[in-house]
C-alpha cells in the first residue's frame, strides 16, 4: 500500500510540475515576454493545462485512488497520508465529470468572450457582448448540471471556488451583512467626507517599490522564496512553496495603488509560503479555497495595512522616504485618507465599508440570472437599480456599471464574486481569534512586529495547506463557524472611532 | 493521408509546447528565480523534457511515421512536408534507440558531476572529478553503442549537434587548419602585442547595455519578438518564432565582455528570428546543427562585430557614450584592442586567430580518450603538453586547463568543442559567399546598413530552419562543400593588414 501511495504521489508530482509550468509561463507573459510571443504562449499553456488535465482523470488514476480509498479510512483524519488520498479523489471526481471537449468549448468561449470585452468596456457597448454572456450563462448553467443533485443550480459553480458552500448559506449571510452595512455605510455618509488629497500628489515609481518591498519583508514575506514584478493587474503566483511570487502596479499621482496592491498580494503569498514544506508537489500544498485566500489577502492588506497602529510605525518612515510630499501632512490626516468611505461606482476601488455591498449586488444578480428570473438583456438596467437602491449612486454608462469587471467576461457566471465577501468576513474572524489568543497584538503591530500574527496565522491556517475544508479550518482556528459578527465588529469599532458613530 | 499529416503536426505541435514550456524555465531559473526555487525547478524541467521525450518516442508516432514515410517519397524534397516527416523520422529514430532508464542515469550522472565540478575548479583539484569523468567516458562510450555501425566511436557523439560529421572528415580539416594557423598565428607574435588597455576602464553598466541593444537593433534583432536580460553565462534561448531571446553579462571593467557577447548571442538569435513561420511549432524550426548556429553567432560577433568597417559607422557612437574613456583613443587604437593575438590559457577569452587551437587540442584529446589512448588521469599532463607545444604557453594549474571548461562536467565527451570551429569555417564560407553575391557588402557594413547581410543570410540560411542537413545547407548557399580556405583567406587578410605580414 505505501507503494501506491508512492505511486500516487509521483503521478501528483507530474500533474503538479505540469501545472506550475503553466504558471510561469502565464507569469513571464504578464511581465516579460515581448509581444510576438503571444500567440504561440497561448497554445503552450492549453498544452500543458490539457496534459496535467488528462493525467488527473486517467483511468489509471482512478483505479488507483478506488485501491487506497480503504486505506485512507485506516489512517488518522489529519494525516497527510490520509488527506493527500481525500483531496486527490474530490479533484479526481470533480475534473471526471466535464468532458474534455466542453472544457475546450468553454475555455475558447471565455477567450472568445475577453477578446470582445476588452473592445466593448472602452466603448461602453454592453450589446457587443450581451450574445456572448448569454452564451457564457448556458455555458455556466450547462457545466453546473454535470454535478446533479444541487439544490440552487449555482451551487457547483460556487463550490468549484468556495467549497461547500452553497445558495443556501451564503444567501442569509450575505442578507444579514447588507442589512448591517448599509444603515453604518448611511451613518458615516452623514460625516463630511474625509480629505485624500496626500495620496494623490506625484510619487516617484522607484521610491514607491523601494517602500513597498521594505514594508513586505517586515510583513515576513520571504524574498528568498519570491520576488515582486510590475504588471498591468496585481496577482500572486505560486511555482512551488520556494517560489511564491507577487506583482504590483504603479501610478506615480495616486500613492495607495502600489502600497495597498503590495500589501494585499504578500497576504495571499504569506499564506503559500506557510504551507509545511512536507506537502510540496501534492495537491495539499495550495490554499484551502478562494475565500481563506482572499481573508489572508485582506486581513494583511486592510485589518493590518489600514490600521491605526501599523502607520504609527510605517508613517515615520513614508515621510523619510516622501518628505516633500508628505512631511507637513500629520498621521491622522494620512490615516483618515486611507480609510476614506464613499460610495462609489467601482468595486476594485471601494472601501472596507461599501465593498461588500458591490459583491452582494453582483451575487443577487448572477443568482438572477442563472434561476432565469433575470434577462441578460435587462442585466444593464437592473445593475443601475441595484446601485441606486443600495448604494444610492447611479453609473452614468455600463462602463463603469455593468462591464466593469473582467469575471464575467472571461469566465463562468457564479463562481468568483462571492470569494471577496467570504475572504472578508473570514480574515476578520481570523484576527479576532488571533487577538484573543494574543491580547497584545495591536501593540506589537504598533511596534512593527508581525512574527506573533504571522505565526498564529502559520500554525493555524498557513500550514495546513488545502488539508481541511475551508469550514473545518475555521471552526478549528476560530472554535466557531463562519459568521459575520467578528467583521461587524471590527468596522464598527474602527469606523465609529474615525466618525464618532 | 492530409489527415495523418494533420496528426503529425498535432503530436509534434504538444512535444514542441513542452519543450519550449521547459526552455523557460531554464531561462526564469537563470534570470529572475529567487533561489528557493531551485529544488522544484529542476524537478519541473525534468518532468516536462521526459513528457516530451515520451511523445516522441511513443509506438504510436512509430506507426505514423511508417504510414507517412512512403507518402513523403512522392513528394518534392524541398516540401515542408517531405522535410517534417524526414525529419522527425530521424528524430524518432535517434531518441527511440536510448532506453529511458540509461538517459535518466546519464542525466542524473551529469547533474553530480557538474556539482562537483563547481567546487573542484575553484580549489584546483582534478581529483575530485577524475571518478566522475572516468564515469563520463564510460557512458559517452555507452551512448555511442546504442548507434552501432560507426567507424570511430565518437562518430555517434558528433552526429548528435553536427549531423553527418565524423572523426574521419574532421581529422583531415582541423589538421590542415592546425597546419595553417600555427604559422600565421607565430608570424603575429613576432610582432608587438597590441595594446588594448583602452578596453579596461571604467564603464558604466547602464551605459554599456544600452550601446549593446543599440547595436544590435541595427544588425536587425526584432525586440517585438525577442528581448535582453542578464545571467552569469550569456546564452540566446527560443520559445517560439516570435520570442527569441538572448542574455548577457556585463563588467564593468571590460568594455569587450558585453559588448561582443551581446553581438555573439544576437548571431544565434537573428538565425531563429529568421526561420519561416510556417515552420512554427515543428520540429524544423530550429537551427539546423550545432556549428551552423555557431557560424552565425561567429560570423555577426567577429566577420562584422570586429571589423575596421563596423567601427568606422559605430565607433563615433561608442565614443560618445563613453567620452571620458574613449574620447581621445583613435579608431584605430580600439581596432587593434579588439584585435589582439596573444596566445591564452582559456578558450573562451581567446582571440579569432589562436580560438581554433584550443578547439582542436579538445578534439584530440576527446578522440584520445575515447578510443582508450589517453587514460583520465594522464589527462591533466596531456593537456599541459599540448598547450606547450601548441600554443606555446602552460597553465600554471589545472583550473585553467583541463578544468576550465564545464562542457566535459556537465555532458558527454565527444559531441561539443568541434562545433565552435566548425561555426568559424562556416561564417567564413557564407560570409565569402553574401560578399561575392553583394560586393559592396563592406561598403554597406561601413554605413551602418545590415539588410543586404541579413537577408542573403535569411534567403540561403535562416528561413530554412532544419529542413537541409548542414552538408545540404552549405553547398546551397555557397556553392561548395566545407572548407577551410575561405576562414583562412578572412585570417590572412584581416591580421596581415593589421600586422603587416
Amino acid at each position: 500500500m505505501r507503494a501506491k501511495l508512492e505511486g500516487l504521489r509521483r503521478r501528483l508530482g507530474a500533474i503538479n510540475d505540469l501545472n506550475a509550468a503553466a504558471a510561469l509561463l502565464y507569469w513571464d507573459q504578464t511581465t516579460h515576454m515581448p509581444p510576438g510571443g503571444a500567440a504561440a504562449r497561448a497554445r503552450q499553456i492549453a498544452t500543458l493545462r490539457k496534459l496535467a488535465h488528462q493525467q488527473l482523470i486517467h483511468s489509471s488514476m482512478g483505479r488507483l485512488l478506488d485501491v487506497l480509498t480503504p486505506y485512507e479510512k485506516s489512517l488518522p483524519y489529519d494525516s497527510d497520508e490520509a488527506s493527500l488520498i481525500r483531496v486527490t479523489r474530490r479533484d479526481y471526481e470533480r475534473a471526471a465529470k466535464v468532458p474534455a471537449a466542453f472544457m475546450a468549448q468553454l475555455s475558447n468561449h471565455m477567450a472568445a468572450t475577453y477578446e470582445v470585452w476588452t473592445k466593448a468596456r472602452p466603448t461602453n457597448d454592453f450589446a457587443a457582448v450581451a450574445s456572448y454572456l448569454e452564451k457564457t450563462l448556458d455555458l455556466s448553467r450547462q457545466l453546473a448540471d454535470f454535478f446533479p443533485g444541487y439544490e440552487h443550480i449555482i451551487d457547483p459553480l460556487i463550490d468549484f471556488s468556495n467549497e461547500e458552500m452553497t445558495a443556501a448559506t451564503l444567501r442569509p449571510l450575505f442578507s444579514s451583512l447588507h442589512q448591517q452595512l448599509v444603515p453604518l455605510a448611511q451613518a458615516i455618509m452623514a460625516n463630511p467626507v474625509a480629505d485624500d488629497a496626500c495620496l494623490y500628489q506625484q510619487f516617484p515609481e522607484a521610491e514607491q517599490l523601494a517602500f513597498g518591498l521594505e514594508v513586505i519583508a517586515r510583513l515576513g514575506y520571504d524574498f528568498t522564496r519570491g520576488r515582486q514584478d510590475k504588471t498591468h493587474h496585481p496577482f500572486m503566483i505560486k511555482f512551488s512553496l520556494g517560489d511564491v511570487r507577487i506583482t504590483t502596479r504603479v501610478r506615480e499621482d495616486d500613492l495607495g495603488e502600489a502600497l495597498f496592491s503590495t500589501m494585499h498580494e504578500a497576504g495571499h503569498a504569506l499564506y503559500e509560503q506557510g504551507i509545511r514544506m512536507e506537502l510540496e508537489g501534492t495537491p495539499l500544498a495550495g490554499g484551502v479555497s478562494a475565500g481563506v485566500h482572499e481573508s489572508q489577502s485582506r486581513l494583511w492588506e486592510n485589518l493590518v495595512g489600514r490600521s491605526r497602529g501599523f502607520w504609527h510605525f510605517f508613517y515615520p518612515r513614508l515621510q523619510e522616504v516622501f518628505p516633500r510630499q508628505l512631511g507637513s501632512v500629520p498621521l491622522d490626516t494620512f490615516y483618515r485618507a486611507i480609510n476614506k468611505v464613499r460610495p462609489s461606482l467601482v468595486r476594485t476601488n471601494a472601501d472596507e465599508v461599501t465593498y461588500n455591498l458591490h459583491v452582494v449586488i453582483r451575487f443577487d444578480l448572477e443568482l438572477a440570472l442563472l434561476d432565469g428570473t433575470l434577462a441578460v438583456r435587462d442585466l444593464p438596467e437592473a445593475w443601475r437599480e441595484r446601485y441606486r437602491t443600495d448604494l444610492n449612486i447611479t453609473p452614468a454608462d455600463d462602463r463603469d456599471g455593468v462591464l466593469q469587471d473582467v469575471h464575467w467576461y472571461g469566465g463562468l457566471i457564479g463562481g468568483e464574486f462571492q470569494g471577496y465577501t467570504l475572504g472578508n468576513l473570514m480574515g476578520a474572524q481570523f484576527f479576532a481569534a488571533a487577538l484573543a489568543a494574543h491580547p497584545n497584538l495591536y501593540q506589537e503591530i504598533e511596534q512593527g512586529k508581525f512574527d506573533t500574527l504571522r505565526g498564529w496565522l502559520g500554525d493555524h491556517v498557513y500550514q495546513h495547506g488545502s488539508k481541511y475544508q475551508p469550514s473545518e479550518l475555521i471552526e478549528r482556528a476560530t472554535g466557531a463557524p463562519l459568521n459575520i459578527d467578528p467583521y461587524i465588529h471590527y468596522l464598527r469599532t474602527k469606523y465609529g472611532e474615525l466618525y464618532h458613530l
